[in-house]
């Protein structure tokens, strides 16, 4: 490469190398004669040499900068933490930088390592999985990082996160209140806190409105896109016609469920009514508007960039914990009351306050 | 901060900082006893103490890690770039991180000084204004750089992107096919070759179609969101309700667009086509769905990724140059037949091959 080195910066002095980096770094300056050192700065001056990170290191003991660790950029949850959490890291100084995953473990702890070579001063990760080793390490190593949107069950770092449980609650007593009762949960994958404790509280939704849980009650998708969400939606289908709405994990599996539908001739909400969550950019435009849970996705990383910069910089003393936002639901045009109601469900209704 | 430091390891050793230095850098490790150098060894070992960038460097020359940056992470267009990127990065062995500027050039200098600083191998570069200094200075330091999307008038850095003039002709070939003759641009800021280049794009198509501009026909949006194109919007319809079709410079622009149209109860496209540009994300998902130009954007990181690796590790050695990689409309409900051909329009089209 045609960047310049400290080994030239040496030649260019005519200094050997070791020479040439005490006199740059302020801690071992004064091992060199005054001249030396000016010799070498001119020199690097000269050439355009870069302070190298240890040299910047040694003088701050910061790098300013913070990673933010996501699955999947083309997922539309994560650009909006990514600015909250650029918002809070700017004002402080700090620079964010991002790196995505692909969702493979192998890829994570690559990155994390080469950034923590790097002198990275903190992590805001999104990846994590319940059971996730790597990330548990990074607790114990003291390495300031919080976790955003999904946590591990070691609790080995602070969280912030949306309150899903309350939000997939929402959508079962929404969908309830329009007499849906045969209604599929596509949940995310089990590995994460977002696809268990989704699929728990839709559990616990369905038995505290006393709606029976059908043989195809839960359908888990293989990853949380578009096409994981029509694939399982497509095998539901190829079983199932019995149920009249869906309560998907998450907005781009709502999306897939939208597509399976369509390529059987079903129409939503005429046919079946269906809830998204996260409420994503654009979901209000689509057709039909997605119902879904607007997390706040924005002060989520708003949350955790301000837990990592108090982490980094000890400005808090109390510990961080789990901190969970408020959720809201947003009523579209995708869920629609029940075409036919039975006569339990009318009960039900005429009970309900 | 608790992360361990070159001095803890110091102290641990019972020697100088100076000499701990010393003992951890291959370069200048032999300036030290083996009995020392063992001794630093130990204690950075048993404090788990993560080689820093300077020590690794010199192993290595590389930090092995590319950044990407990017004017504004929430636009739908730079996650499938990044995508790319990252897909030929990984399997170099590099990891790409990503850095969002809000567009404000202060953000952009200091990113792009804190990752030289941290010794990365190589810039992505997609927020280049026609006039650059910032980008110029990178080009005249060697750092191994790439333009994405954007590029500067100085051409001082090889660029990728898509072929954008060829994309604004087909829009207006596509509108004049269908009978519009008035027809407004919705530009991109002129400070960026994306405004500059589709706006002249768009007035070289219209001469060649012999359509007169009218006097609201260009617009320049104060910037590349829904927000900044549902204001230049409201603008030319409070001036003008004479043209039938918008030419949008991007994907958010023409969003907003729909957005000013909906407020005054205009209709597309029964009262005005529209076309984007990009055909990012979801844009097929809308309501209508939109017309728009298909930028190869995956195709764009993979190239610009490419590209970069052989600046770093001059596996090429031929320059890289300008390179315009091919574009499609895609014609969608946003763009119909204008409603009332005019005598000349009607002449126009028969004489049409």
């Amino acid at each position: 490469v045609d960047r310049v080195r400290l080994v030239d910066v040496a030649h260019a002095a005519g200094v050997h190398a070791g020479t040439a980096s005490r006199a740059l770094n302020p801690a071992t300056r004064h091992e060199v004669s005054r001249q030396t050192v000016r010799r070498v700065e001119r020199a690097a001056e000269r050439l355009g040499y870069v302070p190298n990170a240890m040299a910047r290191g040694l003088r701050t003991s910061r790098s300013y900068i913070v990673a933010l660790v996501v699955p999947d950029i083309t997922n539309p949850l994560f650009p909006p933490i990514a600015r909250g959490a650029e918002q809070v890291l700017g004002q402080r100084g700090y620079t964010l930088v991002l790196t995505n995953t692909n969702n493979e473990r192998e890829t994570e702890s690559a990155q994390i390592e080469a950034m923590r070579a790097r002198g990275v001063d903190g992590f805001i990760v999104a990846t994590a999985r319940l059971v996730d080793p790597m990330l548990d390490d990074l607790g114990t190593s003291k390495v300031p990082a919080v976790l955003v949107n999904r946590y591990t069950d070691s609790g080995s770092l602070p969280y912030v996160g949306g309150d899903d449980r309350r939000g997939i609650t929402l959508c079962v007593e929404h969908l309830a209140e329009l007499g849906h009762e045969r209604i599929v949960h596509l949940a995310a994958p089990a590995d994460a806190s977002t696809g268990r404790d989704r699929a728990s509280a839709f559990r616990q939704a369905m038995r505290d409105r006393k709606l029976p849980l059908a043989a195809s009650g839960i359908r888990v998708c293989s990853a949380i896109t578009v096409a994981a969400g029509r694939d399982a939606m497509r095998r539901v289908l190829a079983k199932d016609r019995g149920f009249t709405a869906v309560v998907a994990a998450n907005d781009l599996i709502a999306l897939g469920a939208l597509d399976a539908m369509a390529e059987v001739g079903l129409e939503c909400p005429a046919d079946i009514s269906i809830t998204g969550l996260n409420d994503a950019a654009f979901m209000d435009r689509l057709t039909p508007g997605l119902t879904t849970v607007h997390i706040p996705l924005h002060d989520m990383g708003v949350a955790a960039a301000t837990a990592v910069l108090d982490l980094i910089e000890r400005t808090n003393s109390e510990p961080i914990g789990q901190r969970l936002l408020p959720v809201e639901l947003i009523v579209r045009e995708s869920t629609r009351a029940a075409a036919v109601l039975s006569r339990p469900t009318r009960a039900l209704r005429a009970a309900a306050p």
